[in-house]
């Protein structure tokens, strides 16, 4: 579905400029693992598609078939990765997937023309759920969260850009922050599913708490995996995000616990361009002192206990809620 | 309309992280000219609105109520912005209608959110359609438009900025470039009004190549006030196209017609980081002699012909036409 979609919009500007240059839509296919970067069909690591799954099972779990809400998932999957284009632009990232981003092969102004472009693909992908005879009223409600969940993603991302330069965040602004950045989309990818699989409005709410309880979870989880995570599962050297100088949860839950010389010790550690071994152990270890990691695990248990509590009480006894817990356990266990 | 689509998806996030820090919405009203630097209520300049207009005035033109056509036409210049606030990331402009860019102010990564969410407001905009009575089935042909439209303007900024780099741009490459860039924008909102107001499948296309037309003719204008146009109407120098080595259409269809010598200099006049006056002069002279104004200027008159001819033969009689041709009139003496 996401193929063609693009493929329906793609038109070739070769014969403009001449068969070798830039292609915007070659730009689009490179990040989403279809092309290499000289543009030609190829098959790469396409991310976990996460979000385009927890739509069509929410569908199928509140009685719907599933496959009416493929075009809600495609255009769920290319608000993400639009997204991503512009975030690694933001912070700089040169590698996405074990491959170079976009703006680090074409430059940040064409990478913010792929962004823009998968952003406008994306809602013609929704637009299609009409072909699946999902009704006009529900359309018009799907549309309309998309660009509202747009717009929390955008809110949590200039929230995060301004963390980079503060202290003074609270756990709190942490949370609401990935709220917006991380949560949002993954509940309205199960809305989504929901509404398109005809629930009742409360139902498709509580679904709504399902995705965000997931994702706020997730983020969490993904925080810890950036200082605990093996190397076999992150494909990162432990300990990465500090490294990387990355004000995440746990970092900020420690900033909080620490006396105020460790606090003073530790910004003056994330001040410096490169941050040693030896501080890295330091912080590792005192991380440790505060327990923080057992902290953060009863963090994720517990937004993880809430979605699942929802999908317990709410989804009948079929394929799609068998499938949300199953995500929802597959996440849960993600190894530290 | 626009003020209010705002207002109804604006969340303070002052209340995560203090007051005084930077707003999405912030940026998004500043670029509007509705707030200053400080996120203060303000009213400055906010362009000309030809876009909106154009969607109104079609609309009132096929014979339906223009008030109808005023979501659409908000989204329109929602679209417009979004696109300017990227577009000034891109070619590193400093200043727009006489203000400060937002990035020039709040960075590179705080406008590309800037424009992001100025996207995704405008397609707030589009959908209340459905409050002024356009049809469903119209509704969906309106955002499908809406987001082809900006694959079509994003294909053109890609082509632009590949044209930075070379001399090998013909002027019916140039045109193609700007049929999406600032043409195709213009289509839209004659298509979209005449949708909205009604109109027949032949009559929305024949808006649409009406619009396209005075966009053509419109930029390629444009192009002719970047050289020749008076301070007292540009509010710039003259010449100021060729002190900022832009290659538009008056020096690409130079370098068609010069000598291989004078295309030698050209080059290498534009290869510098600064053009003197005394190679400005020269390059002003060379238009001069292959009569480069004149000829563009029959282009332009060419192109608002063929848009009055459409209006002419298409539209009734009533205040929507008579306001589209005094549009196209007030843009054909934009004056030299």
């Amino acid at each position: 579905m996401m193929k063609d979609v693009l493929a329906s919009v793609e038109r070739p500007t070769a014969h403009v400029i001449g068969e070798h240059d830039l292609s915007l839509y070659g730009m689009a296919r490179y990040h989403l693992g279809w092309a290499d970067s000289t543009f030609q069909p190829a098959e790469y690591d396409a991310g976990k598609r996460i979000r385009p799954l927890i739509c069509m099972y929410a569908c199928a779990s509140v009685g719907g078939d599933p496959t009416n809400a493929v075009p809600a998932a495609a255009a769920i999957e290319f608000l993400h990765n639009f997204t991503l284009v512009h975030d690694d632009i933001q912070d700089q990232s040169d590698t996405r997937r074990h491959r170079p981003t976009v703006w680090s092969l074409w430059g940040a102004s064409q990478a913010i023309n792929a962004g823009d472009a998968l952003f406008a693909i994306g809602q013609l992908a929704l637009i299609r759920s009409a072909e699946r005879g999902v009704q006009p009223d529900r359309l018009e409600r799907l549309i309309r969260g998309y660009n509202v969940v747009t717009l929390r993603i955008v809110e949590g991302q200039v929230l995060d850009l301004g963390f980079e330069e503060r202290w003074d965040i609270s756990a709190e602004h942490y949370v609401e922050m990935i709220r917006g950045k991380t949560a949002a989309i993954l509940a309205y990818a199960a809305d989504a599913g929901a509404l398109i699989g005809g629930a009742s409005d409360e139902s498709v709410e509580r679904y709504r708490a399902f995705g965000e309880a997931l994702g706020l979870g997730f983020q969490v989880r993904d925080d810890v995996l950036g200082i605990w995570g093996e190397t076999s599962v992150t494909g990162k050297r432990k300990a990465d995000d500090i490294r990387r100088r990355k004000k995440s949860l746990p970092i900020i839950t420690l900033a909080a616990s620490a006396t105020s010389d460790e606090r003073a010790r530790l910004r003056e550690i994330y001040a410096r361009q490169v941050i040693d071994e030896p501080e890295v152990d330091w912080i590792v270890a005192l991380l440790k002192r505060y327990e923080i990691q057992d902290q953060l695990e009863d963090v994720v248990t517990r937004y993880h206990d809430e979605a699942r509590d929802i999908i317990e009480d709410e989804a009948e006894d079929n394929d799609g809620r068998r499938a949300l817990l199953a995500l929802l356990d597959q996440l849960s266990r993600r190894a530290f």
